[in-house]
């Protein structure tokens, strides 16, 4: 039996987590969620869809009781929050996975610059591991601080990989153009996730600032043994989940979008998670929605030489909780699929 | 191993069994899926959201060449159409399964009366039972065929059953007013589905003709043990998915909704999909997303004597393709949950 | 030249009644905004469909200074806080348009038992007229004191009008069923307008509770002429904007829908924003998006001798703020339909 | 009076035209209106928003007897349909304001290469103007055949124009994303407008592949004096109406956003309909919705010397219908904001 807890597990990362794991066909118990909100509330109050599946109540955190209740951490507490709590997890001796920024990013004043707070925890970064496991599946089996990746990143670090690993694009001038549902705010109400905001309503967000750039930025010069800086823009879309990203590449030379996607589909040929699609075919958000799955698409315009790769994921899954569950089984030895080879919920 | 074969495979129910039936945890092999518009197509091209998980391609149909390749049909085809071909896979003695309403109605005249067709197989009529294990678990444990409940009767008789049985209210007068998503309609393109015709939109349809409207009578006739006439009125809803059920019945007696709740949860104790709210909670279409479980609470208006209950359910799910699948389980005496058992999806 | 002020002016309402006047083809000039959130702020930071259409600041309320600025006062503030305000508006001799529910019930027991808070000028209850034109045209013309409708009576009362009137139906046992998009929540952020809570997920609130169910009782027992009680149950749709009322009553006997609908259109020939389909015709939201519109429908259901009435308005517009200008055009002396003729925007 | 034909009227671009010219403040009579699809059906029956507001039925074309009813012609069928009818109403004497692109590019090579057709009136080219007034405002005042631009070349051109016009961008490598609402796609229903494929749901389309390119090409080419290729890609939302353009551009040299907003604000400061936004305000869909305006904003990213642009449009109405209608409105000599000047819907 695996024991696992969950800090601050009132949001939608922790309730499509727990939602995975009581599906998951091996003995992974959660023996602990934390919110300081909802303390003492029945879980079923706040995720009214697991009624009658998970008979727990709400605790506040006590970091000191945690060794003897639990094996495994996910924190999912915002970034500052958590490199306040992280160090006192992983001292006590316990495997740590977590959501926030805190420990994605390798150097600390990147982090420090894009983030605007001190980072507090530097002696950890050097620990962590970026918790993609089709970049580096052979760190995360070992490692005790897992810094689980951004939605955004996710989406476009599969998509963008095998071009660069190949050497096929220039490195200068990629645009990555992200559309997001809106449960990747979170589920805290604000005037932005107003439902009126919203509806038939598409914009963009944070241009040329957004946090995520880093890390899609740190990824990716790590697969091209070189810096890449690149322009990322997020975009809100008027649905919940499911990230849509469309990155654009100019091609070093031509080269037809059947023979890319041969190289895409041998690069990802041992991924569980990653599809590449036929010619042809095109990613959509809704194909994987609550899916751990990643599509991947591209087009080669000939006129430009230009190539248009789209990847489509659920953002609360692949690109959050179904990542942490796939980086939880690397971790603990089982089968890396195991919970999560559910096929998306369509239409 | 079961090996099923679904009849009229394309559409949303279909996809629907398929994607249940492929994460079931007993060995469901789906070995014949059969479509004279999609034939020779792979799943994937029509179900994107399976891709990679079933390698199978639709085939035409050939009923005589079904008995040596499958041991259970799912006819998916529409009314009509599931009459002219079920009897004929009945007698190679295959068991069936069919979602058109073609054998729900126990009458052949009332189907007649509504369908404006003759009913070709009222031979068949007495054998079918009505596939809701809630009310016929018994007898579907033996069916031959199981006429599978129509989406609005599922949330609409659920809501109603234990006030009838109790004999709490009046028998007339009753209202069932009922809110739909878009799949409801099927996977065909039309007016009503388009989706500028759709999205902000909320109108009624069939008003006081709905074909539903028996089904529902005859189950709540039954509860009764006397006949039932109601008002039914189906709702389009900007949505994809889910039914909410509103129905109001006239109270006979004074009674809280405390002691309805009660009642309702004694009446469905030994259910595992119908959960019963608590006070002051109502069912929301949400919760019971991509599930099998229908959610069911109330509110008895003092003022006015009257109880207004409330159910939800995926149409595509408990009200269709689950409600098939939990008939399965319980005719191959399989664990009635088993593969159906995942929480909503949610947010 | 007509001077109006808006008190409390961020809001929906608000938004909407600027929206109309400022296409208003007479000569009607907003010449104070207040709003206390957003004082200083350009009404375009708020509302950036007005963008370069209005060049005004929001300002605090300083009602004594209003007289020299304004004509008239709508007053776009929440109960409790109009009740504050509106007298001391009257008694400078400004006329006031109050979109809260402070004045709408003539019954100062029965506001305070739906409200739970003491009403603080009942003097004013008797002058005060319900401001819905199509029952109360004449009392507005004169009527220093407006309570302007709530958005669910407007729909229900359009509805249950005339068979009331004619004495059609049994008094007792109507159910109104309304369909609300959310902006009728308000423009504040909160769990239940939050998107990803809304999105695909259709919900009642407030069954047997909801404070515009004695409202719809007082107008339809004076159309009646005797006190009626009534089951009222709103429910959230996943849009923005429109109301779809559904309304059941028994027939007191036997009558066509052809019939019915020619009673309707007559009891509506002169008014100019409600609009009776044809048989087999049904409202639908959208058909009067943004509009002042107001479409009714109807079906007899000859086997259960009941009829099902539905009514279709712009929440926002018939629904507050269209209704609201209406009420300034019959107080004004202007036409009755000025800047309020445009038809609903569609798809 | 001017008297206006449309022509294949039963569509999306046709509804929005009547909506807005039945609001005109100048006398504009709509005498005919043409479908082959719904000859003898009242307009209200097909356009139920409509409904009280225009009293017309759809007939079925007759070209000869157009001059006698007409003196414009507003040309709303599909492209090829579109160059069959052109010359024959022009030979009459009549101006025709077209909607689709058998007009739009001048080289009919092009037009042949992107169509896959025959151009079929190659004489009408020269004569014809390209309908956007920001660019080609002139030219429109005698024109007899007028181009009316596609929707979301008028959201890339007017975002793209200031910066070419400036030589502030380097040429090569600009990317155009745009997402676009449904009903783009047209009123007649299809698999790629079927709601269930298209609620939760963000997928592109026709990538590098898509008509709409060379013609954003051509004009940007106009406005830089030299030719430009560059790469669109259109994306479909899960909402009705609206476009919001993404433009990506590599700066020349380094400028400020503050600085860049400027100069669009010179570029259009006499242009009633393009509002270009303040320093950290980004265009929104719905901030436009129903109206005829392009909100424009724009955000430099220093650390890669690119700018990201942005313009957001009502597809229907500054994309289409308002577009046509501001044509009228120079060609006729009347103000050129009559009729166009109401603000979107919001929210």
């Amino acid at each position: 039996m695996i024991r696992v807890g969950i800090v601050g597990a009132s949001g939608y990362t922790s309730s499509e987590l727990i939602r995975l794991i009581i599906q998951h066909p091996d003995d992974i118990r959660i023996t602990v969620i934390t919110s300081e909100s909802y303390t003492g509330e029945h879980v079923s109050r706040v995720m009214p869809n697991l009624r009658g599946l998970l008979d727990l109540e709400f605790e506040s955190l006590d970091i000191a009781s945690l060794k003897e209740r639990v094996d495994f951490v996910f924190l999912a507490v915002p970034h500052k929050v958590a490199m306040s709590f992280a160090p006192r997890i992983l001292e006590q001796g316990l495997r740590v996975i977590d959501f926030s920024a805190d420990y994605r990013l390798v150097d600390a004043e990147i982090y420090e610059a894009w983030y605007k707070t001190e980072h507090t925890s530097p002696e950890w970064l050097s620990e962590a591991v970026y918790g993609l496991p089709e970049l580096h599946r052979d760190e995360i089996r070992n490692a005790r601080l897992v810094a689980n990746p951004g939605c955004y990143p996710t989406g476009a670090i599969l998509a963008s990989a095998p071009l660069i690993a190949h050497r096929l694009v220039h490195l200068a001038g990629i645009v990555v153009d992200a559309k997001s549902g809106i449960s990747g705010a979170g589920s805290k109400p604000s005037l932005a996730t107003h439902f009126p905001n919203r509806e038939g309503n598409v914009t963009a967000y944070n241009v040329a600032q957004h946090r995520h750039t880093p890390e899609i930025e740190q990824e990716l010069s790590r697969v091209a043994g070189t810096p890449i800086q690149l322009n990322f823009t997020p975009h809100l879309m008027p649905m919940t989940r499911g990230i849509l990203s469309t990155v654009y590449f100019a091609l070093v030379e031509n080269i037809t979008t059947e023979a890319l996607l041969e190289i895409y589909s041998e690069y990802y040929a041992d991924e569980p998670f990653v599809r590449v699609l036929e010619q042809g075919q095109y990613p959509q958000t809704h194909a994987v929605y609550g899916s751990n799955y990643c599509d991947v698409g591209l087009e080669v315009d000939m006129r430009t030489r230009r190539v248009v790769v789209m990847s489509a994921i659920d953002n609360l899954v692949k690109g959050a909780s179904g990542a942490a569950l796939q980086n939880l089984n690397i971790i603990a030895g089982l089968q890396e699929t195991a919970g999560l080879d559910a096929p998306g919920i369509m239409p």
